[in-house]
This record gives C-alpha cells, sequence and structure tokens, in this order.
C-alpha cells in the first residue's frame, strides 16, 4: 500500500459534476489498496467570485490583508465540505479540514504566507482508520490562530508539504492537461507528454510559462525530494512524473521548449562601464516593482558599454519613463526598447554534457532567418529573446529539430 | 459609554452597499461613545446558494451533517471578512473572528449544536483598544474543534450569548423591519410598533408566528436578563426594547395580536376516556416528526370524549393518514379535519390581572359572526382557532375593540 497525496485543482472541481468525478478518482485509488490524503481549491469561479468582492470593497490598504485572507479561505472550504460530502455519499468515510483545523502553521504576512509546520496527527489517525481526510489548500493560520493564505501557486505549495511531512509516496497534481509536455501542443501538434522530468528541469519549465505547477511548489518537493506527478483528472493518464535525477533515469539532452510572449526588452546604450553602474540601472526598476528576468551586458569597448535586460510586457511603459530618467543621470547616450519580442528556452538536464546543443539550436533559427537579440543559458537551459512574430515558427522548427516529438 | 452587541441579519448585509450601511450604522455607535462588538449572518442569497449547494449533493445521510456545517459556517464568514474590510477602509480598527476564533465552544449535535461556553479574552481586548471584533453569527466549535452550526435562528442566538457573556448594557437586533408591532402591519393598517414589551410577551409572539425574533434568542436573554432591542437597519428608528417586567414598565393589558395561517386541526372522535389514551393517540404523530401545537380535549361524558390538535397544515396529509390507523386500533368512531383554519393569539402582560379580557375577546369576535373552534390560553396568552377565510377581518376588528393601535 502506498500512500498518496492528491491534489485537485480549480478546474478539477469546478461543479457538483466535477466533484463527483474527483471523488471517483479517490476511490479507484483507495480500490487499489492506497491510503490518500486530499488537497482541494476553491472551484473555479469561486476564487473569482470572491476576488471581485474583494476588489470592490477595496484591497488597497494593506490593513485590510488579514481580511482578505479570511474572505479567499472560504473558497477551498466550501470544496472540501462538498467533496467529503460527496464522498461519504458514496459510502467512503471522509472528514474536511481548513488549513486552520489541521494545523497548517505559517507566518503572518497575510496573502503571501510562508508553511512553517504543519501537524499531521489527525491526518495520520484518518488514514490509520481509512478515513479520507479533505485538506483545503492555499490556507494555513498563524501562531495567533489568525487566518492566513499562501498566495499564488498555494494549494500546490499544501500538497507538497503535506506529501514531504506525511512521508507520502507521491504529491499526485491533478490538473485539466494530462501531464508535462515538450512544448505547448496548441503551437505544436506533435507535442508530447513527457512521462518523466527532474525537478530542475520542471522549475525551469515552471519559470518558463509553462503554467502546469508553480515554481514554489516544485522548489519544496525538490528540496524535500517528494516524487510528483502531475496527470489529468479528465483522463485515465500516467501523466508526468517529476523526480531527481538518478543513473537508471533516461536522459534526453532536452526535455521541453518553453516560452512567454509578454516580454519586452531595453537597452542602455553608450553606458560608462564603471563599477556599480548595473546597479544604478537596475535599482530604480527594482523600487517600482518591476520584475526584470534576463540581463545582459556585452563587454566593453571605449570604457563604454550597452546593458539590456527584459520585463513583462505590462510594465514597459513605466520601466521606459523610469530608465530615461536614469539614463541622463548616468550621462548615457540613450535608451531603446522593444516591446514585441518574445523568450523561447530549451531545457533537459542532458544538456550538461552536450555543449553542441546551443550552437546546433542557434544554426536551426538561423537557417529560418530567425535573429536572436539576446542569448543567457543555465546548466540546464538555454535561452533566447527574439522578435514575437517567429515564435510559432522558431518552437515547431527546433520541437523537429531535436526529435522532441519522438 | 455603554457596550452593545449589534447584530445584522442577512437582509441588513445582502449586498456590499449594505454592508457600507451596516458599517455607517456601527461607526455612529462609537461616534457616541458606545463600544460595539458585531455579529453578523451570511449575505441573504448566499444562505440559499449554500443550501441548494448542500441539498444538491445531498443530506439526507446525517453522517454528512459536519460537512454541512463546513459549507454552511463560509457564509458568516464572508459577511465578517466583508464588513471588517469596510470599516478598516473607513478607518475604523476592525477584526473578523469565526466561531473557532473566538472560541464559541458548543456541543458535537452539527446543524443544531448548543453553545456550551464563550471565550471572550479576544473580544475584550479589542473592546479595550478600540478595535470592533466582527463575528460570525450561527457557528461554534465543538472541543475537538470541528465546526458546527446552531440552526434556525442561530445568529441571533450568537448576539445574546456575547452580549451576556460580555455584560453588554444591550443586544441589538437589526432587521428589515421597525421592531414589534401590535400585529402584522400588512393585515392591520394601523399596526403601531411597540416601544417596549416583556421576555414573556416577545417569547409569546415569536412562537406565534411573529418572525422578527427567534424564541431561542429570547429565551436566552429572558434566562440571562439581557435587553435586547430590535430596531431597523435601514430606518433611524428608536426600534422596540425587549426586558424583564419592572415596576415602572407601563403594562397594557393587550401588547399584541400574533397569528399563523398554516395551522391545521384533526379530531379524533368518540374516544374511550381512559387513562393513557392522549399517548395512544398523540404517540404515533410525534413518532412521525410532526409537531402538534394547541390540544384540546372535552370534558368526558359517557366514558366517551372528542380529542382535538392542531398541525401544521404541510403535515396535514400524513396526520390524517397516522391517525385513521390509531382510530382504528382504540376504537374510535371517527376521524375528522379540517386544513383551512387559522390559529389568532392575544398577547400581554396585563391580562394576568384583568380577567374580562377573554370574555371581551369572545364577545367581539361573536359580533362579526366568526365561529370560535378552539380555545386555548395561557397567563399571559389566549389562543383561538378560527376558519382561515376570517382571519383579517377578527384580526382587524381585535385590535381596533382593543385600541391597539393608539
Amino acid at each position: 500500500m502506498s500512500l498518496f497525496v492528491q491534489k485537485f485543482g480549480g478546474t478539477s472541481v469546478a461543479s457538483l459534476g466535477h466533484i463527483e468525478n474527483v471523488a471517483r478518482k479517490i476511490l479507484t485509488a483507495r480500490a487499489e489498496g492506497h491510503g490518500v490524503v486530499v488537497v482541494v481549491s476553491a472551484m473555479g469561479l469561486e476564487t473569482d467570485r470572491l476576488d471581485d468582492l474583494a476588489r470592490e470593497v477595496g484591497i488597497s490598504d494593506p490593513a485590510v490583508n488579514r481580511e482578505v485572507d479570511v474572505l479567499l479561505s472560504t473558497g477551498e472550504q466550501v470544496t472540501t465540505a462538498l467533496l467529503s460530502m460527496t464522498l461519504i455519499n458514496m459510502g467512503c468515510p471522509a472528514r474536511s479540514y481548513t488549513g486552520g483545523q489541521v494545523r497548517i502553521l505559517t507566518d503572518s504576512a497575510h496573502t503571501k504566507a510562508r508553511i512553517l509546520n504543519i501537524d499531521v496527527s489527525r491526518l495520520r489517525s484518518d488514514i490509520d482508520t481509512g478515513c479520507v481526510a479533505v485538506v483545503a489548500g492555499f490556507q494555513g493560520v498563524d501562531e495567533n490562530n489568525n487566518i492566513t493564505t499562501l498566495g499564488r501557486g498555494g494549494s500546490d505549495t499544501t500538497a507538497v508539504a503535506l506529501a514531504s511531512i506525511l512521508e507520502a509516496d507521491e504529491c499526485q497534481i491533478y490538473t485539466d492537461v494530462e501531464g508535462v509536455f515538450t512544448t505547448d501542443p496548441r503551437v505544436v501538434e506533435g507535442a508530447k507528454c513527457l512521462s518523466r522530468v527532474t525537478f530542475e528541469e520542471m522549475l525551469e519549465l515552471a519559470s518558463l510559462g509553462s503554467k502546469v505547477l508553480h515554481t514554489r511548489a516544485v522548489e519544496f518537493a525538490s528540496k524535500y525530494q517528494i516524487p510528483m506527478r502531475v496527470l489529468s483528472s479528465f483522463k485515465d493518464v500516467e501523466g508526468t512524473l517529476i523526480t531527481s535525477e538518478d543513473e537508471n533515469m533516461e536522459q534526453p539532452i532536452i526535455s521541453g521548449i518553453a516560452f512567454t510572449r509578454d516580454e519586452a526588452k531595453l537597452t542602455v546604450l553608450g553606458v560608462n562601464d564603471v563599477p556599480g553602474i548595473a546597479w544604478r540601472i537596475l535599482g530604480p526598476i527594482s523600487e517600482a516593482n518591476i520584475e526584470v528576468d534576463m540581463i545582459v551586458q556585452n563587454v566593453a569597448a571605449d570604457m563604454s558599454t550597452d546593458f539590456t535586460f527584459t520585463v513583462r510586457r505590462d510594465d514597459y511603459d513605466q520601466a521606459m519613463k523610469i530608465l530615461q530618467a536614469v539614463a541622463e543621470d548616468i550621462e548615457a547616450r540613450e535608451v531603446s526598447g522593444d516591446n514585441r519580442i518574445a523568450k523561447l528556452s530549451m531545457v533537459g538536464v542532458g544538456m550538461r554534457s552536450h555543449a553542441g546543443v546551443a550552437s546546433r539550436m542557434f544554426e536551426v533559427l538561423g537557417n529560418e532567418s530567425i535573429n536572436i537579440q539576446m542569448i543567457s543559458t543555465s546548466e540546464i537551459k538555454i535561452s533566447v529573446v527574439i522578435q514575437e512574430k517567429y515564435l510559432e515558427l522558431a518552437v515547431r522548427t527546433l520541437h523537429s529539430a531535436f526529435e522532441l516529438e519522438k
């Protein structure tokens, strides 16, 4: 008998019909002899409804954050009750838990709390007596019993944290997709569902816009070595297993191609190449809460260099305004920018031992006359920035050149 | 400075606009120097929505009751968060509490739990620091921290219980009416809002269908001598104060006329007048969970008597079926019934010292040729059953004959 933590997201519990479907998934795992602890999100539209209510009342004053958490946390609580009722009506003992009832102890950073500790004594006793514990994801309580929420990707984090402390055999994340794909199937018809990826690869894919899992949950699972599985609530598929790299694991050179469209790039030209200059450029950007992604600085020629970085497209106008003031301040020649770019990344642990990946990638793009505007690499990733209009062509061509459909 | 517990029901918090209105009421009380602890119900339509969800999943198995409570309790939690946010945005410190956070300790009778104890330490500290505590009505937790709900009238009960333990000066129940009326203003144009009634009168009025307050909350307030006030969320009125009878209180003979339409009456004719016969008739009725209201048995003649009682009109058919079997069993002559009757009651503590009320009442009804089918009296109440079609006429005539509009 294995112990699974099964997490069902908002689209998987969107209606009572969906919840029945989820209940049947749980019954199947139990019929196969496995122990199950369940984590649920709020029903799809419920999150939006509560979010809208909060915004209508006004959330600009951080003093209301405690109450926003009280409001939002009801969404998951509703799902735990409905799923438990459904299981009981199907003859399966079940019991719901709020974050506070479990007790999932967090810090007091309302709307973005971090889990500090979980008391699993009640859940263990449920496992022992064959009762399905249905835990509200995304929420906890601080040491004064104030309700907190975990921010984006919170329910996945709850599931992984529970799996870790319960020493579960797998943390199964049920979603509306079949698993992690080599790339977005909407762009490349031949995109293939991966049977395994490593935590490292998943982290790169997640941070690069593959929306299946939130980076935070993957980091957590990686840190505590919890095998995760992404699988579909709607189809009976094996999904994708996410684990540590091991010797027996077949290592494809490239696991997948991720991309994001909503990028913009800004360049400060003719910057004096003196120590501290990068900070003088990026400091004001970061103070404005604009997230910077890729940063490239070329080798200086004549004590002068060009400094380029990318931001989310939404932040482009504000970043440009800030940079123009900065440029004047540091006596740079000029600021240029482009908000019609896209980032494409190839990810794979096999890349470590295959130096040729980058050159092959550049060759393939060159053959299609796609100009590479920026390059950035990590041990298991190569990212390039290209003109947005070439994105689909680039993804399809690389997917096929690296034989990912096989 | 006084301390008020203010309770706002579902219609008073039906929308964000309503909640803003409630916040202004609270700010007014504070501006006048009073301390305020607030109890709220779920937003009007929210209760229905959650109820519908529960029914759709299926609530016939009592094993789901624990989960029904988890589901329903989210309704009040949402309101506490929204009202606290609104107060904070208006510059008033506020903090929401679930029943579990306060800690309102109840027994474990899910969906109809009873309050055992309330820890008011956090609320006291809020009162001391000038923070408005906004407590979710209708809910608590049992000793194992399972969420419970208090059943019908639960939020009123929460408010009265809090007022009692906090030794508040008044428990103010805000509703969508201006107070307690001498009778239903929809039936008698001249119906008057009472400035004061006693607990006893309010109990009789509430149990007789005056829907302003639930019997349970009034009993509680009466037991612990908590002055209650029923007043309007929408109009600036004094409302009705409900207190113990005191010497200075002006004692009108009659305070009000209550009535219910949804009654039915059943008579077993020709019953052997032997000990235990009432139980043999009513036992099967009560086993079928049919509530019996008035019971009248005439003096026996020839060892044979007629036994009459009233039930809710919805239960009439079932009760008739049961009675027919019973009648055969106890060899009664026959069973007759009428489901087009109404009950009308005159209530007033002044009645105690005025023997003439009943005869005056019968005279007034007789003058209008309204036949009285059953009579039942208590110390401060006279109830009669009449044909339903005469109900409005009877209420109007009595209201005027006893000068209640003055």
